[in-house]
């Protein structure tokens, strides 16, 4: 494993982040996107105005290995609440880059005086993606039936994960 | 009980309907919205474009008793799961206005071919809105402990409240 640097996304990035991402919503087996999103509205998506924030996490020559975002779940009186989504780079899997960037968020929404931290939509298939959330502390709250259409595996479910911060 | 007429809104009922939003947002105890929320920010979210619905409740000569709105509550592989927001004019409470809204927009989403609904947010000391969507089949999947800021009651549970279609 080699080292994972977490930074603020700037624009700049957005051009090494768009081609897995990209990738990773028109595979449709774990986003809850179109999965022709256009790069203009996945920008919009992903490059967040605050109190949104978006990061990047890079290899120590500055290559981008991943990106996160994160955001209040909830409006007003349970603006409290926060999420995130992440992105990892398939080329650049299994090196704890999901991992790096889970630790970075919860702590910045523990900073940020976030109360908990909420994922609504966590394909059930995606097994690595709901092992890594639960060795970090989240339980499944709910699983919502059917409420997936996989590519190959039909109708799953989409767990609503949650913790405490 | 009058009878209770649902139509589509329509730009014209918005100035009858922004009046009773404005105060149950402004209250603060079943919305999560800002409860300083203007006018073109909340005109913006209850009148949604397609594929989003609103329509009004309205008494025999017009008036506007309530209105609703209901839209995808995921997009791509999970966009057949709807949602739907309600609001009552307290002035006209008890009169069966909430459960015609209700059952109007349960009809309209299973005819436009969503498979279930879901609420992501009902505040659990609301128990009159808990209430009635069970008594229209939705079952409390999970409540998010805690989430939800009520100006006197603390901190309380919110909902989340599901059916299939």
């Amino acid at each position: 494993m080699t080292t994972v640097i977490i930074k603020d996304a700037t624009p700049e990035h957005w051009p090494a982040i768009w081609p897995f991402l990209r990738d990773i919503v028109a595979a449709g087996e774990t986003y809850t996107w179109d999965r022709d999103v256009t790069q203009e509205q996945a920008r919009a998506m992903w490059l967040l105005p605050p109190p949104g924030r978006t990061v990047v996490a890079l290899d120590d020559d500055g290559t981008v290995l991943g990106s996160a975002k994160m955001y209040p779940n909830h409006m007003g009186p349970a603006s409290h609440i926060a999420s995130a989504s992440f992105m990892v780079d398939p080329a650049h899997a299994g090196r704890g880059v999901g991992r790096a960037l889970g630790e970075h968020v919860l702590d910045r929404a523990r900073a940020d005086g976030y109360r908990a931290m909420q994922f609504n939509a966590v394909v059930e298939t995606n097994t690595r993606a709901v092992g890594l959330w639960r060795s970090l502390g989240f339980e499944v709250l709910a699983t919502l039936p059917e409420a997936f259409r996989h590519p190959s595996k039909g109708y799953v479910g989409l767990h609503i994960m949650y913790r405490g911060l």
